[in-house]
């Protein structure tokens, strides 16, 4: 463990990546008080909203209400996914300076989810990149379905490779390399990063795991061994599929704290502060999440009542 | 990962340490053939029963029709628990020849849990041995909260390796460091057994894992890399606290199995043949167990019909 890094960054993904799959709408009022409780446990970067289009992701329409909301603390860094010129332009008209952009590593996925193939998605990458030519954007691109595809099954390092220099090539600032349906171990992780790494510095390295098999918190073990030192996670492990309630979705943000205190890595987040933001949120939300230390902490206070 | 293990044993303790917990009465015929569905599944050893006073876990009050109607498959080592000289004559009685004693690092945990204190539950161990001398058992001994105490809190490293210096003595095979609570992380991990190595061979040494906060695959890990090779596990994550449905319980043997399939670490389990075993118990408990791995399959299962 004495090659773990000392610190890491956590990417709060909960009001972005968790929210895009809820069936219960959630007032803007409430993401922001929540997004507000975030910061206030620490998360220091948080993806806050998407700017798509309304019909295709009901849940986020309010994207620019949500941006323009967004507690003004000089510590935090919002983010917003950002698909398309219009969504740039939304996102930069709300005063959001740092987007993410997403494309796959898997063809099918890729069209899938966002109706274009790997290789327009990169040129639209380019062109949206260009449009913001004179502005002083943060950007990181999501590589979806690294590890795995629901519909081509496991994804060769190499098309992760090749899909990352085309990225990388525009200049991005990070890339998140995302195990999208959670089912990545160990090994696999030290695959496709062995992969990587002659094209992609670790410190632009993120890692974006699901923890649909419970795997996410080894993946992050073998991770952090190697140097990366940046997490995507969301509060509560919100995220999960909502036809499939069992199922777990994001990495829980409170599983991920838990384990880096463990090991003595600093995060800034409080996990107690954290824990009481989730269950705050799930009593809005109408709905238990699935994060591990969240369950086991609120057992823990129904025995004690 | 190269100084991981080749194979690992796995240690099936669902019919014992996940039953002992359920609120739902499980037939013995039904227990039965759960336990000939884990064993074809390649289960190669299973903790069936524990011979205790019925009045304290009446789920395990048929111990000895268990016992006695176990499947028997000279691939497959079946053991039970036995808290005392009763339990210990019943278990012969009934053929077993493969025990499990029990312990515990924390005072207080210890009186709560069998109502003695360490030096006399170790006391028992001494007259059990003595009484089975004539016998040809196989002795393992469950030490545990090695890890945290939900009375006393963190347990020192040093206090873990007195018990099991005391346990050693006596002449057991096998000691099962346990997460009773399933608190550690991989740096605990590494602590308790730094602390172990040097009065306890890793080749006598199991590791008992509770998923509670999410981070027993992240141990398991962590243990694999110190040449580890023996892991604990309860089909479907069965075993979690009855009074508090989201809070999970022992390691499920199939989110285990599908990181040791990923490391390319044999244990001889079939991961479809023990969901399916799996799947099949759910059915019968009339409940969803917490296995990641499984609510992630039977999620697929529910959006392909």
């Amino acid at each position: 463990m004495s090659s773990f890094p000392r610190a890491v960054r956590i990417v709060e993904v909960g009001p972005r990546d968790g929210l895009q799959n809820q069936r219960v709408a959630v007032p803007t009022a409430t993401k922001l008080a929540w997004i507000e409780r975030l910061a206030r446990a620490g998360l220091r970067e948080i993806e806050a909203t998407s700017f798509v289009r309304p019909d295709r992701i009901p849940q986020l329409a309010d994207a620019a209400e949500v941006a323009a909301g967004l507690p003004r603390d000089p510590g935090v860094l919002y983010s917003a996914l950002v698909p398309n010129r219009k969504g740039l332009e939304g996102a930069l008209a709300a005063g959001i300076s740092r987007i993410a952009l997403f494309t796959a590593a898997s063809e099918t996925f890729c069209r899938e989810n966002i109706g274009v193939g790997i290789a327009e998605s990169i040129e639209r990458f380019r062109e949206l990149l260009a449009a913001a030519g004179g502005t002083d954007l943060w950007v990181r691109a999501y590589i979806s379905t690294c590890f795995g595809c629901p519909y081509e099954g496991k994804v060769p390092a190499e098309k992760v490779v090749e899909v990352a220099e085309r990225v990388i090539d525009l200049g991005v600032d990070e890339l998140a390399v995302s195990d999208t349906i959670g089912v990545a171990t160990p090994a696999d992780v030290h695959r496709v990063l062995d992969a990587l790494e002659a094209v992609l510095p670790v410190t632009r390295t993120a890692l974006h795991l699901h923890d649909t098999r419970g795997t996410a918190l080894a993946n992050v073990l073998a991770a952090l061994g190697r140097g990366i030192a940046t997490f995507d996670a969301a509060a509560g492990g919100l995220g999960g599929c909502p036809y499939a309630p069992g199922a777990s979705g994001n990495l829980a943000t409170e599983d991920l704290v838990y384990l880096l205190d463990g090991l003595g890595i600093e995060s800034g987040v409080d996990l107690v502060k954290l824990i009481e933001a989730s269950l705050w949120f799930e009593g809005e939300l109408g709905t238990e999440l699935p994060s591990r230390v969240l369950r086991a902490e609120a057992a823990t206070r129904k025995r004690g009542s």
